[in-house]
C-alpha cells in the first residue's frame, strides 16, 4: 500500500471499467517522468488530490539522493494546500506553477527564481492550454467523490480545470476521495460546450442560478492509467472572528449598496450578483450584508466559504454559484449535516464559468475583491510586495473587476501595525488599472471613482486612506499638482516608488518614522 | 444662416416631421444651456456633426465677452476633428470630455487640469452612461446622412455611440451631412438588444460578418427639437508611405502569424479574425499581410482606413467590420467611386458592438494595438508620457487587448530620434497589464511572452528593444535579479523610474548622452 489515504473495496467505484484499474498512488507516480506537465485539480484549498502528490514528492527524494533529475510543471485551478504545493516544493519536484498558490514553501521558490511562476487569470488557464499556448499536459491528476455505473465521474469539492484536464491531458490519474459525501452528487453543472474560437458560440446562461450543462464530469477510460482510493479531508481553512475594522468595511460596503439603491443603479433589495473573494474581510461584507437584512440575494463567484454558507442558511442569499467549496471543518459539518437543503442552494461550475468574462459581463455582477495597496488615481496592486516579491497571484480578481457591472476594492488601510499604508502615490505593480477600479473601501469610507477624473480620484481616495498617511499622501498630491506641466495624472517620478523603497529601507511607508 | 455648412431643399429629409423641425446650427446652439451634458457623434474623425460645434464656440465666446459662463460637457465616440474638440476648447467652452480626443488644444487643456476628462474603454462608455454611472445626456447632437419617409435615420461615416446618445439624451439635435453618400444607407447593422443587467442576453453574433441588427438608428422624433441640413467633408486623415520601420514591424507580425499557423495556433490561411489600431504602423501591418499573400481575412476592428480599403480592394481582406471609416480624401474617392463595391465587404456597428468583449473573447479576434512603451515585465503603457502627460486615451486597446484570441503590442523601437526606448524598465503608467499583453513587435522582432515568466520575458523584450538599449537595459535587469530578495518580478525601486525621469530632465533615456 502506497500511502495511509488508500483504502481498499470502497463502493465509490461502481464502473467495473475503473476498478480494474486501480492502483497505489506509489505505482501512479511511478508512471510520471521528469519533466512532466501535470493538470492537478484543486482550488482555494478544496479537492485536489491527497495521494499522488505526496508519492511524486517521495519520488522525487529518493531519485534526487541518487543524483536523478525528478521535477515536474504544475498546473491547478488556483491554490491547492501545503499536502501538494507544499511537499513537492520541499522536495524540490516543481519546475513550474499557475496560475495561483498560497504556500509558503513554494512562495519562496517563486521569489527566489527557482520555480518558474506565471501569475494568470483563473479564467484564462484552461483555455490557454486548449489554445497550445502553454504546456501540453502530460498527465492529469484529479480528485472526484466517485464513479457511478456508466463511468461517470462524481466530482468533488471543486471543479476548476478538471474538466479541461481531464480532456487536454494524455494519461489520467483518478483519486476517489471517500472522505467527501457522496451526496455532493448533483450539485456541480459542467457546461461542456466552450470551445475555443473559431467555434465558439454564445454561453446559454442568463442568470446566476441557471444550470446549463451537466452534474458529472468525462473521461476517455482508455486515458485513464490509474484509480487510485484515498479517504482524506480538504484543506482547513480557518476564519479568526471579525474585528472591528473588517466590520466596518462590511458596513462601508452596505452604505456604498444603499446609495446604489436609492440611485436607481443597483435593483432595491435584490442588488445584482454578487462576487466576493476570499478571506477575512469578504466574510466581514457577507455578515454586514446579512445585517441589514437583505434576502434572497444571488452569488455569481469562485468559491464559497463559511461565511457564504451562513447566508444561505439565513436566507440572506438564495443562491451561491462556485467553483469550489472551501469550508472550516465546523462548516464541513454544517454542510453535512444539511446537504440536501445546501444543494438545493448551490452550484459548482468549472472555472472557466463561474470566472467567466462573457457571463460575468452579461448577468452583471457587482465583484468585490481584496487588494494589497491602491494608488491615489485608482491603479490597484493585488500580488506583489514592493514591486517585486509575489504574494499568492492575481487569482480571480482580474476575471471579475474588468468585467463586472460594478467592481470594488477592499482593504484595511493600514497594514503591519500601521507601517505600511493601503493608500500610496504610485502602486509598486498593476494588476487592476485605472479604467476597471470603479470603487475602493477601507474601514474610513468608500471611494467612488466612477465620473471622477483623475484629480478628483486622489482627493476621494486620500479621503478613505489612514488619518496618520492623509497629510503624507496630500504632501505628495499636492506637489505634483503645483509642477509645471503636471499633466492629467500628476506625479512626481523621483518619489513616486518611494514609499516603497523606504519599507524597505526602514520598515515603514511613514515618513516621519 | 446660421454657418455655411446649412444648406436648404435637400432631398436627403424625406420625413415630413423631421423636415418640420429644421432649423441654423445657431438656433440650435441657443438651446443648448450652460452646464449641458452632450453626447456627440464622431470616431476617428468620422461622422462627427460639422455644424453645431461651431456655433456652440461663436455663443460661448459672445456670453464670455458679456461675462457670462458658458461650457459643456462633451462625450463622443472617440476623437472627433479640430472642428469639435479644438474649436470648442479654444473657445473655453469645454468643462469635461470623454473618452478619447486627438485635439491638440483640448489635450493642453486636458493636461492643465482645465478640462476634466476620464479615459474610458470605448466599449464602457454607452453602458456607463446607461447604467447612470455618468452624466444624464441632455442633448445629442448626431450626425447622420439622411432621414428616410419612416422616420429612419441613415447613419453616417460613423455609428459610435450614436444609438445609445438617441435612446438617452433629453432632447436631440440631428445634423443631415448631403457630402455623405446616400449609398453608405445599408452598410450599418445597429444592434439594438444589449440592454444593461439584469435584462441582458447573449448577443447572436458568432462570425465577424453576422448581421444582426437593422441598417439604420431610431429616435423618438418628440426628443427632436432641431434638424440641420450640412455639408462638409470628413477630417481629412493623411498617411506617410510606409517607411522600413514600419514595414519591418508589419513583417515581424507576419512571421508571427506564420509561426502560430505552424503550431496550429492560427487556422492556416485564414487566421482568425483582425483587429487593428490605427496610424502607420497599423496600415504597415495590413501592407505586411497583403505582401505574404494572404486572402480571404476577415477583421473586427474599430476603424476602416486606407490600408483596409486597399486590402479589400485586392482580396486579401473579405470583411472588415467597424464602427467607423476614416479615410484619406484619395479613399473617400476610391469609396465613392466603388461603393457599390466596397458596401459588400463592410459592415458598421455601435461600437458597444465592434469593440464589445463578449463578441471578441468568442470569434477570437487577434489584437494588434499600438502603445507608447512596455516594459521588460510586459507591462503596457499606451496614454500617458512619463507618467503624467496624457496623449489620446487608451481608446478601443483595451477592449480588444484584454479579451482577443492574442494580445499583441506593436512599436517602433525607440522615438524622438533614438532618444526614448519603447522598452523601458518600468512603465510609467499602466493601461495594459502582464497578465494580459502576450506579444510585442518592433522592427527587431517579435517577443512572444506567452508561458514566460517574468525573468524569461525580460529576456525576450531586451532582444527586440533597440540595440542602442539592449545594454542598458541588460544592465538594469541584471542588477535587479542580483539583489538579495530579488522575487518574482525583480525591481531596483529607486531606479525604475529614472529613465524617464532622465529624459525629462535631459531630453534623452540614453545613460551616455
Amino acid at each position: 500500500m502506497a500511502t495511509n489515504n488508500d483504502v481498499k473495496n470502497t463502493d465509490r467505484i461502481r464502473s467495473e471499467v475503473f476498478r480494474s484499474k486501480i492502483v497505489t498512488a506509489d505505482e501512479a507516480a511511478e508512471l510520471i517522468h521528469d519533466g512532466a506537465a501535470i493538470g492537478f485539480s484543486g482550488f482555494v484549498g478544496a479537492g485536489y488530490p491527497k495521494a499522488v502528490p505526496a508519492a511524486l514528492a517521495k519520488k522525487a527524494e529518493s531519485l534526487h539522493a541518487k543524483g536523478e533529475p525528478f521535477q515536474v510543471r504544475v498546473y491547478t485551478g488556483a491554490s491547492t494546500d501545503h499536502a501538494l504545493d507544499g511537499i513537492l516544493a520541499e522536495s524540490d519536484a516543481v519546475s513550474f506553477r499557475t496560475p495561483f498558490s498560497t504556500d509558503g514553501s513554494l512562495r519562496r521558490q517563486i521569489n527566489s527564481g527557482h520555480v518558474g511562476y506565471i501569475d494568470t487569470h483563473l479564467s484564462h488557464l484552461a483555455q490557454q492550454v486548449e489554445e497550445g499556448f502553454l504546456d501540453h499536459l502530460d498527465f492529469a491528476v484529479i480528485e472526484i467523490s466517485g464513479i457511478d455505473e456508466e463511468g461517470h465521474l462524481i466530482p468533488s469539492t471543486s471543479l476548476g480545470n478538471n474538466k479541461t484536464w481531464l480532456e487536454q491531458a494524455d494519461k489520467v490519474i483518478l483519486e476517489v476521495n471517500e472522505w467527501q459525501p457522496e451526496a455532493l452528487n448533483g450539485v456541480h453543472d459542467v457546461y461542456y460546450s466552450v470551445d475555443v474560437p473559431p467555434h465558439r458560440k454564445p454561453i446559454p446562461l442568463v442568470t446566476a442560478h441557471d444550470r446549463i450543462g451537466r452534474p458529472w464530469l468525462e473521461v476517455d477510460p482508455e486515458k485513464v492509467v490509474g484509480v487510485i482510493e484515498t479517504e482524506g479531508g480538504d484543506r482547513n481553512t480557518k476564519f479568526t472572528p471579525l474585528d472591528d475594522v473588517s466590520k466596518a468595511i462590511g458596513d462601508n460596503v452596505v452604505r456604498f449598496f444603499q446609495q446604489e439603491e436609492a440611485a436607481g443603479r443597483l435593483p432595491k433589495g435584490t442588488l445584482l450578483p454578487l462576487q466576493s473573494g476570499i478571506g477575512n474581510v469578504a466574510n466581514a461584507v457577507l455578515a454586514g450584508l446579512e445585517r441589514a437584512g437583505y434576502k434572497g440575494l444571488e452569488c455569481f463567484s469562485e468559491v464559497i466559504q463559511d461565511g457564504m454558507l451562513a447566508l444561505i442558511k439565513s436566507g440572506t442569499v438564495s443562491l451561491a454559484s462556485a467553483t469550489a467549496l472551501s469550508l472550516s471543518p465546523d462548516a464541513v459539518d454544517e454542510f453535512r449535516d444539511n446537504i440536501d437543503f445546501y444543494n438545493k442552494h448551490i452550484i459548482l461550475r468549472p472555472q472557466e464559468i463561474s470566472n467567466n468574462p462573457e457571463l460575468i459581463r452579461r448577468i452583471g455582477v457587482v465583484a468585490m475583491n481584496g487588494m494589497v495597496e491602491a494608488d491615489i488615481y485608482g491603479n490597484v496592486n493585488s500580488t506583489h510586495v514592493a514591486g517585486t516579491k509575489m504574494i499568492n497571484g492575481i487569482g480571480g480578481s482580474g476575471d471579475f473587476a474588468r468585467n463586472g457591472y460594478i467592481s470594488i476594492f477592499l482593504s484595511p488601510s493600514e497594514a503591519k501595525g500601521g507601517k505600511i499604508s493601503a493608500i500610496v502615490p504610485f502602486v509598486s505593480h498593476v494588476d487592476h488599472t485605472e479604467h476597471d477600479t470603479m470603487v475602493v473601501v477601507t474601514e474610513y469610507g468608500f471611494a467612488d471613482l466612477r465620473g471622477k477624473t483623475p484629480r478628483q480620484r486622489a482627493e476621494a481616495m486620500i479621503a478613505i486612506a489612514h488619518p496618520d498617511y492623509r497629510d503624507q499622501l496630500r504632501d505628495y498630491f499636492e506637489r505634483a499638482c503645483a509642477r509645471p506641466n503636471a499633466g492629467q495624472t500628476p506625479h512626481i517620478l523621483p518619489e513616486a516608488l518611494s514609499w516603497h523603497q523606504r519599507f524597505l529601507e526602514t520598515g515603514s511607508m511613514r515618513a516621519d518614522d
